[in-house]
């Protein structure tokens, strides 16, 4: 099927360009000796996971055990839940993960360790914890002086197999010469938080962090020996925005009709808010939605629910209602999750369709 | 089931609160002689539309023709696509959806115009439509000065029915002095627009506009007829905001619960804009994303996709990981959205529990 027999809106995948973009991050994994755990937040559709796995991810990363159940379908090696597992029914999810495949989460408080150490060993099981560090986020995650108290807690609770240090350093949104610096910071945080916990008798088999935005400067990072980045597979206006991609490296775009020009220099696209997300850039470099590929001077500039307008003044092309135009978003993360399916193309023709399995999975 | 046996995020509804507001504003329409037509994009639960039709709306209100799709489980006597229908796919869509419930459809151009008319008249249908007018917000419509040309375009068609006219006002965001004299404008720009419309010989039969903000102004408007607000059902903080709703009209409310509190006066609760969404406040008033009901002096100051930050500084209560907290969005129709699920609450337990069966229907 060609995209023009597509109802829109709809978010297309260039396979081509995802395709480069999951060879180059295996590859670089692989030359600086990175186990890469792609956060499957980004795509939360299994065959995609599968894929990753299947250029050398050593497993995948989820923010919600209900994500972790839906991974199960990729069969990866292993899954980490990268968010405090806190409350009954979710503990009780997190366990019936375990006894499919080996789980880790990370952790910052002994109410969470607790919880799950008392499952854990109530089902016989164990799983895989690392001790959460805040880097500067301000998000979870205990002071770097507190982490090893915190792993000396985790390391004594049946249960629980403490196997290092987790931290992400969401704070670092752009590769300007702060963002340098920032990473520089990081990477004697982590040294110096390694040192601590080794000093303390603590496992540091694993030490994992990484996001999209620092992926290809991991190796500035030597204490760091795993990347859990997400958004790398699809690439968005955020990481043009960041310096970690170009226009060339982003795989997903939004297909959209135009359907009114009755205000002159403006159009309007059938997707709004409801399809697009309402995220700014995190940069905050300007206060657009998206960039169309077929008018790149054109601003995306408002969203209703179900409503795009797109100011032309600066735009050389024109539009007529029924044009269809391709806008890459902010946010993809944010976007898929808004997505029943999502498409794969090569050459304009659409040769995979996916489901989002894990769309809206809360929990 | 007590609410305190649902996982977490949980979109709560407090049915006492919703009863209370579908009646209201049933009473409100009948005194004042409107045609009640929700917006069902707010809920996009048939179960929620059947209701407002047994309180005596004429019909439903939807978006896009994958909605009116799934509308079609109320049995409303109506339905009204408040969208451009452009694309071979959606005039489809439209003429299936057609062929089982009368159809309305409001248009600002030619080509949508002409190829509804011509699908329609190929399966001998007609649907019906209104012309479409700008009235402020600058997105679909044409201006008032256009309104009868392109009515008599539409009236010349064949399977087409001209009814009316349909605007939305959703400039008019808040019910200070400025909203009022908006609305004083609005009425006088209708009262017009239906003048020149019945001058050119044209049917009057509908006058279809309003919103929630505007929702009990809607008899200073006497030129319209039809009102189609959506947040009514539920309200939420914009509608506070507006001065359209008090917190005790506020049905909606979303249940979290703290994960992590190990950055002293912030707490972390386990949603965020993936389950909020991230719409800021439409009239601006404050950057926060919801209200806590439990500590209505926090501030929900910023949102990652799984993660909301909370800051208590300002807040009598404290609270520890695994206690829980209920927070009134921003925008409750993009947060509806999010959710697979939605539970209707009373006295504290769960008696409704239903499926958001029109979540991701953006076609």
């Amino acid at each position: 099927m060609h995209i023009s027999e597509l109802d829109t809106p709809a978010l297309l995948i260039d396979l081509d360009i995802m395709e480069r973009n999951l060879q180059r991050a295996a590859r670089y994994a692989a030359e600086h000796n990175l186990r890469l755990r792609p956060h499957t937040k980004t795509h939360k559709i299994p065959e995609l996971a599968r894929r990753q796995i299947k250029l050398g991810a050593v497993g995948v990363t989820v923010a919600k055990t209900t994500e972790a159940e839906v991974m199960l379908a990729a069969e990866p090696p292993d899954i980490l839940v990268a968010y405090p597992v806190v409350g009954r029914r979710k503990v009780e999810r997190l366990i019936e993960v375990a006894r499919r495949v080996p789980v880790t989460v990370s952790l910052d408080n002994e109410t969470a360790a607790r919880s799950i150490s008392e499952a854990a060993a109530e089902a016989g099981l164990r799983v895989q914890t690392l001790a959460e560090m805040d880097v500067g986020l301000g998000r979870v995650g205990v002071a770097p002086g507190e982490l090893p108290a915190l792993g000396r807690l985790i390391a004594a609770l049946p249960g629980l197999e403490l196997k290092g240090i987790a931290f992400y350093a969401g704070h670092i949104k752009k590769l300007d010469e702060k963002g340098f610096e920032q990473i520089e910071q990081l990477a004697e945080t982590v040294e110096r938080a390694v040192a601590d916990f080794r000093s303390a008798g603590l496992p540091v088999e694993v030490v994992s962090g990484g996001s999209t935005p620092t992926l290809y400067q991991s190796h500035r990072i030597p204490a760091m020996n795993e990347i859990r980045p997400g958004t790398y597979i699809f690439n968005d206006r955020n990481c043009v925005a960041c310096g970690c991609a170009t226009w060339r490296d982003c795989a997903a775009s939004i297909l959209v009709t135009v359907v009114s020009t009755a205000r002159g220099n403006r159009m309007i696209v059938d997707g709004g808010s409801k399809t697009f997300f309402s995220d700014g850039l995190a940069t905050g470099a300007d206060p657009y939605f998206g960039r169309l590929i077929e008018a790149p001077e054109a601003r995306f500039v408002k969203m209703n629910e179900e409503h795009g307008y797109v100011d032309l003044e600066d735009a050389a092309a024109r539009f007529h209602v029924g044009d269809r135009v391709r806008i890459i978003p902010n946010h993809i993360c944010v976007a898929v999750n808004l997505h029943e399916k999502v498409y794969g193309v090569r050459d304009g023709q659409v040769v995979e369709e996916w489901t989002v399995a894990g769309r809206g999975k809360l929990q």
